[in-house]
């Protein structure tokens, strides 16, 4: 697909935190700021309607797909996937793996996303796992962790596909050519890790296509030592999640610290900027929802507090995926 | 032993940053503090002596052992165990194990102390793999995050001896009866882990004389959600040193924006109570230094950068442990 030709994504719009209203105005925020892009909103079809009445947005680049039934945070994902077969998000993946959207974008459960990912879109060929890879801020820009799925007990030949499938991710989204690759260790010398990570080693030295520089430990990630961290998706979920706990938890022990005193309060006043610059660039959200990548099609999923901004991004999230042919060319390394 | 017998530590004063002046000169301070520990300084005499000059302590609580080598940062730690035999580290040690001392501190390589505390000190019967097990502050107050050690790949009888172990420590060392003890895994839900944290939840859930609550997420450890986190050392690892990364890079990074207007500047210096009372609750080492557990004596990893103050705060760890008869206790119990 050439660039600047339109990508259609199917969004869930009843997963979420704030859905319908706050997924919708993201949709109809995304077509009034892009030609490249046309959304299908799936979901109650009042529902939806009554959002988007009184909006303002070029018709044709919207579109309602009626879906009766909602997945939430209670469903088990795969009973749900299975059994909720009129759900927003399992008639919203369908689409994609019957090509008539591109992407998917959901707010929803994780779980049923990633069950879903894999059982209705499908695998392209060659995948094994599907890594979910989110974006962490970091104090050069942005790493990419792979995998932060569900798939456990990864074996080496996974994380070289991870290696694989997020440099290319990367170098895309990112417009960084050639970016590092490093494998979360507990230390860089050649004896540590556990077995996994030692018998991932030679087969990433021996990895052509990509910039391999050794282990990363745990301690250097947020400094924004490497492009893209390669671990399983253990290690990569506690990662993600323990920097979330942290930073809110800081943050927020911080506040309360500051709103103490009357001093502290004026210095709070006084220093804002500074807390604002520093939010700014740990937002987490300002490069999309999370990937799920190697599927036919993509599959993003979007944290479940996304606002219409956030949404918005995760679409064009989904555009930029497209029209830089990335899964064609996961697909012709692989 | 009762409280308020002697203890005697073996000090490693040629390891650390800071060695051997603040190793030292902790040394002092702790004898200055207490009647109720003894420290024996090992490595070079005369450095030690140097430092030594002109300090007043009760000379009966201070001896110095003589160690002619030292083992750096670039030492490979079997290596050094071996071949420096006259080394602070492994005299040190040495020590413990003829009884001569009850526990060892050094701020020296890590590596090293890890290797040493089980090929020197020795393991108590029974115990299969000693785990080490730093204290991580959270917004309550310090949880245990057992194990951080070298030994990857753990067993899931391995980890139910790190849920007895730690139970038992976190009770003696925080004065806390009945101490919740948690699996670190990726959700909470039965079905939820990989398969070394689903073939341990039985075993926890079956073991006597814990009181285990389940698994606990990444998210919520910082919030304080359980008082002992067992995980394998590979984990543990991850999420020690991700959490020093974290908080350093985000304090560095406030600070870079605070001093970056006069506005900003003026905020930050109102607001310094609150800043300190922050750092001063997330202080890692205000809980000494990271024990290697289930060894004949108890071996502490202090930090590498520990000043006279953290010194003084690991030898009194030692105090405690020997008092509260934590070793008796666990051979009690496995």
């Amino acid at each position: 697909m050439a660039e600047n030709q339109q990508v259609t994504v199917a969004l869930d719009a009843y997963g979420g935190d704030y859905a319908p209203e706050e997924i919708v105005k993201g949709a109809v925020e995304a077509v009034n700021e892009s030609k490249d892009i046309k959304v299908i909103l799936v979901g109650k079809e009042e529902g939806i309607a009554k959002v988007l009445q009184g909006l303002s947005y070029p018709k044709d680049q919207i579109e309602i797909q009626n879906a009766t039934e909602v997945i939430d945070m209670n469903d088990v994902p795969t009973a749900a996937i299975k059994g909720k077969k009129d759900s927003s998000l399992v008639v919203a993946m369908k689409m994609v793996k019957d090509q008539r959207a591109d992407a998917v974008v959901s707010a929803g459960s994780t779980g049923a996303v990633l069950v879903g990912g894999q059982v209705l879109v499908g695998r392209l060929k060659g995948i094994k796992r599907p890594p979910l890879a989110p974006f962490i801020p970091t104090k050069k820009g942005f790493s990419l962790l792979i995998d932060c799925g569900a798939n456990v007990d990864a074996k080496p030949e996974n994380l070289k596909q991870f290696a694989q499938i997020g440099s290319i991710y990367y170098e895309n989204m990112m417009g960084k050519k050639n970016p590092t690759v490093a494998l979360l260790n507990i230390g860089t010398e050649e004896e540590k890790g556990n077995q996994l990570v030692k018998d991932t080693k030679p087969l990433l030295k021996d990895c052509e296509g990509i910039h391999y520089i050794g282990s990363v430990e745990a301690r250097e990630l947020v400094e924004g030592a490497c492009d893209v961290i390669v671990c399983d998706a253990f290690v990569g979920n506690v990662v993600l999640k323990f920097f979330e706990g942290v930073a809110k938890t800081l943050f927020g022990l911080l506040k309360e610290e500051l709103m103490s005193t009357t001093r502290t309060k004026v210095g709070a006043a006084l220093a804002k900027p500074a807390f604002k610059n520093l939010l700014k660039q740990f937002d987490t959200e300002s490069q999309g929802g999370a990937p799920l990548l190697g599927l036919n099609g993509l599959v993003v999923k979007a944290h479940g507090n996304s606002n219409a901004k956030a949404i918005k991004t995760a679409l064009f999230q989904c555009v930029t995926f497209k029209q830089k042919q990335i899964n064609e060319k996961i697909s012709e390394r692989i």
